[in-house]
């Protein structure tokens, strides 16, 4: 099979016309107008290249080249819809991929078994508050009526919107099961340029934890109070980010761990603070593992409360376990890069992709493509087409080598 | 000369009565209607005591006892207006302490040397911005102008408070000059209660300086970067936080240092900052030593940027050079302290009080209070009625004293 490298490029800048940006971005809400045309066209050129096309009920869109004989389909999927200002690359790349593939095995002896690429609604998360909710509301994450009922910044809910723009399909179009998922998206960092591999194979997605971490000491005038008699909450709070941060770095493994947010009471520059709150992130790929960093970190941060006289508090808000991809399938795209002779990188990926909900339906991998300066969710998000053509060429190999071995 | 602890007391507490609060605080904001009746009261009882009493052009009252001679008077000062649920002593001790000296000078053999009370308007700066408004216009700090068209948080100037409460006087009727100017104040720090110690005699005020202090770095997804390719201003801002406190800390000298203010960009829970910001407060009671931390604080921040691959920037808000008070009143109060057997602390203060503004005008000292728990500015500042009276009898006693030694 031959990927036809000009014809996605023509697609691909076509769909990146489609809500695009002064700054060569894109700005494409879930059920905005403009997601409304990509959807359309995108259709279009299903319907022009004769394949089957059906809705859902949460509007994700699948197209079907049938196979010759009665088997579950093999999918590839991803997103149309961007962050507010974001890249071309981020969703429309894996989209465009898995249709240029569909495309192309027109052009060989028919397969038995039946490919399918899916366009999953509301991925980002931008618009509608629930990241990833087509694809996790078709695999059991999401009740119907939670999806429907969500509302954006303006209080417009999902359905009234889905319906607006004409995508409230039939829930017997659901995807249900398959043989494989794949999906093919940016990397959304910089390990692959930095380690000059233009894949990279996709072994799970992290686990992911998020706290808040909260210091109480005592407030007290700047000017009146000693050092040795102070309470301070903001010396705490920097010792345990440091503490953390460093204990990270020493590990040198897959340990992630971010600060992101940090506010103070009474936040006055003349008054010692008698609180200082900030956020944990902490990600590792395996379930052990991250629990146990959780643990390691509560307890410096303890530690830090004890040793200065300050109260801590570190409360849960979310903990997501890792997800691991189907093992035959990692194998099976590694197998595709050697005999193409394409370097490769083995990692997990860092973001939450539609990929981490199929993986709950049926055997499930993702691809990466490198991200330039390891950039996305930006107008500057770029991927290289050398490094896409690579991507695409393994994918396209590894779905013929599995509907060939399907029996 | 006997002070009358009783009178002291039942006066203190009628002036706590004007704008009290439920839990036994004070809230009387500058040229407020609780303000122009304790500034009514306090006039009531000096025209009672049979004293003259002249108000100023900024609302400034000053009671006089007129001595036997044409000399300079001994002035004794502080203030009445409170912070939003203030505590009853701050200010109003300083008052009532030289009100009832002037009232015990009744009852002894007539001074040469005139003895005055004054009353500063807005110390606190919790009305009109600038505190110590009153003492610092008389002492040539700020321009008339400026005084009377700065403006509450309601847009309301300052003189039409100043002429609806009916204290816009006569400029002729400012203090000029004087022999000495005491103010005795509530220490609003922990010290002496620590050290035991029922006297502070104040050598000056420390020099203060203001900075807010950024570091920029690159914000990227907090699930895809691996930390060895971070650029985190978050740990630069933890990292300099701690080693400027821990110096400070080691130094074990009179330098404070405070972070009280701190915020991130984007400040979002899953993205590493791209930028930290936060101020830093600096205070010494020596102008040379005040200069060389604010250098070496400056120096550790720019090598944590320096290690960190990060930016850093230092802005300087503000540097207020430290005020030496005067050395032969500081000898007065420490002679008539040992006459009495009264223990004390030589100590610098770390907040601005109306006496730094009047040592520009002539030879000033102040002595403070222990406040119980070192609290102040809040509806629990407390004093004990033991530690006042030792106070308020060196205070008179220092009186009396220098008006017999001026010549």
């Amino acid at each position: 099979m031959e990927i036809n490298m000009k014809r996605l490029q023509r697609r691909f800048y076509e769909m990146a016309s489609i809500g695009s940006t002064e700054n060569e971005g894109v700005h494409r809400l879930a059920l905005s107008d403009q997601d409304k045309i990509a959807r359309d066209t995108f259709i279009d050129w299903s319907k022009q290249a004769g394949f089957l096309v059906r809705i859902d009920d949460f509007g994700n869109i699948y197209v079907r080249k049938e196979g010759t004989a009665s088997k579950k389909p093999i999918v590839i999927g991803s997103h149309l819809d961007t962050v507010p200002k974001g890249g071309k690359y981020d969703g429309s790349l894996g989209v465009l991929a898995g249709f240029e593939i569909l495309e192309s095995l027109l052009e060989i002896e028919p397969l038995e078994t039946p490919v399918e690429v899916v366009v999953f609604t509301n991925e980002e998360g931008a618009r509608f508050p629930n990241p990833m909710l087509g694809s996790g509301a078709i695999s059991g994450v999401f009740s119907k009526q939670h999806v429907y009922d969500m509302v954006d910044d303006d209080g417009i809910t999902f359905e009234s919107e889905l319906e607006r723009i004409g995508y409230k399909g039939d829930k017997a179009n659901r995807l249900k099961e398959f043989e494989a998922f794949f999906e093919l998206h940016i990397e959304q960092g910089p390990v692959l340029e930095q380690q000059g591999l233009p894949i990279g194979l996709v072994k799970g997605i992290q686990g992911l934890s998020w706290h808040t971490v909260q210091f109480t000491g005592e407030s007290d005038h700047a000017g009146t109070t000693p050092i040795s008699y102070r309470r301070d909450p903001m010396q705490s709070a920097a010792k345990a980010i440091m503490r953390i941060g460093e204990w990270v770095e020493n590990l040198g493994d897959e340990t992630l761990v971010t600060f992101g947010k940090i506010s103070s009471l009474p936040n006055t520059i003349n008054v010692i603070p008698s609180e200082v709150t900030f956020s944990m992130d902490i990600r590792h790929p395996n379930k052990k593992v991250l629990l146990r960093r959780i643990e390691t970190a509560k307890t410096l941060i303890r530690e830090v409360a004890l040793e200065d006289d300050t109260q801590s508090l570190c409360e849960d808000l979310s903990l997501m376990l890792p997800v691991l991809f189907d093992e035959s399938l990692i194998d099976l795209l590694q197998s595709s890069c050697q005999q193409h002779g394409i370097g490769y990188h083995e990692m997990f990926s860092g973001a939450g992709h539609d990929a981490m909900y199929m993986n709950n339906l049926g055997p499930t991998v993702m691809l990466f493509s490198p991200s330039v300066n390891g950039k996305s969710h930006c107008e500057e998000e770029e991927t290289s087409w050398e490094d896409i053509e690579k991507s695409v060429k393994v994918l396209g190999e590894s779905v013929v080598r599995l509907a060939s071995s399907v029996r």
